[in-house]
């Protein structure tokens, strides 16, 4: 994956590349649908990390587990097959107190093929619950950071 | 992943059982969320042998590619670890002409972890179309034979 | 995967039981070979769980990371494809003071497909060491446990 | 993945380029056994393509099925984690009339990570022989096209 900020369009977006892999594909010979949510999640750490979030600084730094999801879907227009360049568009729909919504739009060439939407949350453990994995309430400054990366 | 059909609650449905593998898990130690749709994937495909529509049977008899998705989503409730013992429920909501939603339930003994959604259908390629994947009307036996596996 | 003991043949070996999903495989139809990896490393923890060091637990209890691999390697004699039922027999071919050989055979019915094996250690973090993995002398009680296990 | 030419060091090789992700990582936060392999085989592909054999286009045009694995093996030095930036080095070590033999380094700036081997062959289908996947004898073009990327 190499990734980018893009002001394409009508609205600003984070974007970021990734190519297909023949192992990425089933029998059908085109994608097989768990790889898109395992790209979105990827564009979604490129983005964060862009907007100094990086995974393992803040799960060093900060103790935070990442960013766990409580909601995911996608829309699948048109199937992605071996070697395709994939572009992914991020969006960042909603910040709610402890959740953010992104949209994400994966295309080849000008191609609209998959759809996506994911609700997160910054995932952090309660060690007097157990260790439970808890959302924490998301900081102006994490908000601030990846509004700029938007542009 | 082992299957059987259930009439618990009030709708009948088709339960697969799956057991949380180590390399499931990511850093947090919890499922990484791709492999839901995996499961949720391979608990149709279950549903769809069990009603005498066999992969591999359909691809090689009735030349259909499978039962690609048009829309998947799901919410995350509570996360699943190394070795846990997964029961996914199946449920047909809806048949259209020529696509079937199905809600799957993950649980972890009466504890529901993962609710998901999917909307499929019957693949086959249009020879005329330059191989285009397409959805074929969905054939009154495969919904009877569907329906006759939830009871 | 489900798993049972068997002296079948001249040797004693651990044996567990895996179905190929169509998501295992590739565009060729037949099993993307890093999932044999993934099975034969599964099938090692259902060995190793059998043995009564069941992962979740030595990560807790012993504060074990694992059995991390040293070594790994599989001769692909025939593809398996779409809902094959394959049987994973292991067999510990050597202890050495801090690892143990593992050999793998997955058979289709009485066809053999692959060969593997596997050098793997007792994984712990030497917190003296930045947290370094290290590999743990290997306890009498745990090669006793194993040996066990394969009768 | 990216990748480019290398002559460095004693032996000229085919470079490729992978970023770590996050769910690449098992529950020991370092990189899944399995994956390596995965990217073993897209290095493999990324070299093939840059000497003019494409997948999509072996497949589409040659009828070829692809560079099927006979053998693969990999002894694992040092762990990979979240984010790493991995350079991959492939060589050819050896040309049989049917097979092609590589040897593969996985570094970390100048850190030797993983070496891997594998026995590949290129795949056709044998009509005449219930479609069984056989081994083409290696045209000199595709060893000439091969050697001329490497240097």
């Amino acid at each position: 994956m190499s990734s980018a900020v893009s002001a394409a369009g009508d609205s600003a977006c984070f974007v970021s590349h990734v190519r297909v892999a023949f192992g990425d594909c089933d029998p059908a010979a085109i994608v097989y649908f768990p790889n898109f949510y395992r790209w979105l999640d990827e564009a979604t750490h490129d983005l964060c990390e862009a907007a100094g979030y990086e995974l393992t600084e803040v799960r060093r730094d900060r103790k935070w587990v990442g960013f766990p999801l409580a909601e995911a879907g996608a829309r699948f227009h048109r199937p992605a097959t071996i070697n395709d360049r994939l572009r992914i568009e991020t969006r960042v729909r909603e910040w709610r107190p402890k959740m953010f919504l992104l949209d994400h739009r994966i295309l080849r060439d000008d191609l609209l093929l998959v759809e996506g939407w994911q609700t997160r949350f910054i995932g952090v453990h309660l060690a007097e619950q157990g260790n439970r994995l808890a959302a924490l309430p998301i900081p102006q400054a994490f908000i601030d950071a990846i509004s700029r990366v938007m542009g």
